[in-house]
């Protein structure tokens, strides 16, 4: 049936420019819903994909996970959504809903978990489908363009606050001020938390300013570092480059931790009587659950959160993909559906 | 006063043989308590102090940091102990008492800390001195000789089991059946966990059984390793020589913490990725503060746990330390006051 071919822009081979298909989604599963694209953002992750740089892209490839959009069909087996409800859809599209860390709520790390853009297709698109578990509905607040990469970069931040028990009266920091970073400056302030942003430059620490941080360190700063000693309670690293990792266990009080959401590839170096001593520790988490997204989400309206954007037609997606490989994309970038 | 003259042995020089030494203590400060001693363990950090392999030795240095002892005299300002009650002393002897981290019960990691051996003398001695808050009386069940080990091994091992929040449900691994190790077992295994260890050969392994592991696992059996897959909630790591760290990261569920209390001099080399897809940590801690040591010396009246000592009289302290060094001590070797 028509309503099943999906309208949609695909990388045809790997690094390629993204080109218009049409495939047939079949019949809708029982337990999946079909989102009618509004807006999708762009992640890193996107461009990652189709250049296969994780070896894991198969073409042609959909790219897209920060989809906002309508539900425009539901199998005969959702729970607790409607046809016409605002929801949105992130890096997850699929968990097994019955291991041991799916009945825990760790949907999000279930070893079976599906994600939207690997082996099948995603929100560059006029529709996408998912699980019903891993469409969220959009508080009314949310703005229906600027919230889709609440799903994917403001989640991968927001969630060690909630997984780590982030306290208000926390000193915290953040590393990396750009997609991911400046939600976590606001998140982490309206959370109640002492935020400093590490940054290189003064138009980085205005910027930072602007955004959230109530301090700024120039981490290429050793006299800046030396008085920041046994600081933070906690240290968020947005980042996938190597960094010194010892000079910001340093930073860190007792007990403090740094926490990884950006995947380095170098292994890092850590000493262990740097973790004994303050008893420290270095961790990482992966994008939310689902109900931790629905926490965000809540969070977002009550506090008026939102990532800072620029939007692009999505007709227009080889031209927004090459402004944020540019590096120039402020902050988040996200396409709005014209087809 | 003839009563603050102490009679210890001592490392004349670096890496010596102990000699016996008087020295004057001088009147006792108002806070400070002096501890008759009646045991004191040998600890691997004895070794490291008498060797000056932390460049903070001075000599002559008096060993000792795991003491039973009677409390023969008190400063006019200590508090809640009294003449004639016993004690234990670790290796912790003094906190500032009123910094943030002291405040917070956490004296043990006070940067003000004193350290019984660290510019002061220890415990291979008639008399010890330290801060009333460091002399922890020791529970009428517990044994004067056998007890010592547990003020620098046991609560060594003790402190993460509660600073990680351990619960009985969870499946947990020791890394190294030794001083620290073989009472890691016996606490998980009271704890009410189910307590695997990681060995190197069969004997190892029957020992380990003996000890309260429930099972054992090679570690230098691949497909061992393998199976043991996502199995474990806390692994705790004693050994201080460098591991494959993603090995048994890999064999942690998702939520799982490595943890180190063994200091391995080479950096510890962990991928990001292995943090981040199971929201895994890598932590250590130094020992407990005194409320946790409490606790542990309560957890082991209540449960009968006492760690396995060989004993020999203070007076023969160079043969003690000789068989310590030769790697044949089962598990923790303690010296009786013989003066």
């Amino acid at each position: 049936m028509s309503e099943n071919i999906i309208t949609a822009y695909a990388a045809p081979s790997a690094g390629a420019a993204l080109e218009e298909i049409k495939y047939n989604a079949g019949p809708i599963s029982d337990e999946h819903v079909e989102i009618t694209v509004e807006s999708c953002g762009i992640c890193h992750s996107d461009i990652s994909m189709i250049n296969n740089d994780w070896g894991q892209s198969a073409y042609p490839l959909v790219p897209g996970h920060e989809v906002i959009g309508i539900i425009s069909q539901l199998g005969t087996k959702t729970k607790g959504l409607s046809i016409g409800q605002r929801v949105g859809l992130g890096w997850f599209s699929e968990s097994c809903m019955h291991c041991p860390t799916c009945m825990d709520g760790d949907h999000n790390l279930c070893s079976n978990i599906e994600q939207t853009i690997v082996g099948r297709h995603g929100g560059f698109a006029d529709k996408v489908r998912a699980h019903w578990s891993w469409a969220i509905p959009l508080p009314d607040a949310l703005d229906k363009v600027k919230s889709g990469p609440l799903f994917c970069g403001g989640i991968t931040v927001f969630n060690p606050i909630v997984q780590l028990g982030i306290q208000p009266t926390d000193r915290v920091a953040v590393i990396g001020i750009g997609g991911l970073g400046h939600m976590a400056l606001s998140f982490l302030k309206h959370w109640g938390c002492e935020v400093t942003a590490f940054t290189t430059s003064a138009d980085k620490a205005k910027e930072a300013q602007r955004l959230g941080a109530h301090k700024t360190l120039n981490s290429h700063d050793a006299e800046d570092l030396q008085q920041a000693a046994s600081s933070f309670d906690f240290i968020l690293s947005t980042v996938n480059v190597k960094l010194d990792w010892e000079m910001y266990l340093a930073t860190l009080k007792p007990k403090g931790k740094l926490h990884l959401v950006g995947a380095v590839l170098e292994p890092l170096e850590i000493g262990a009587f740097s973790l004994i001593m303050g008893q420290k520790s270095v961790s990482g988490t992966p994008l939310g659950s689902p109900e931790t997204t629905r926490k965000m989400l809540d969070f977002c309206a009550r506090h008026d959160i939102s990532p800072v954007t620029e939007s692009f037609p999505m007709s227009k997606v080889n031209e927004a993909l090459n402004h944020l490989k540019s590096g120039k994309a402020r902050y988040r970038i996200v396409l709005e559906a014209d087809f």
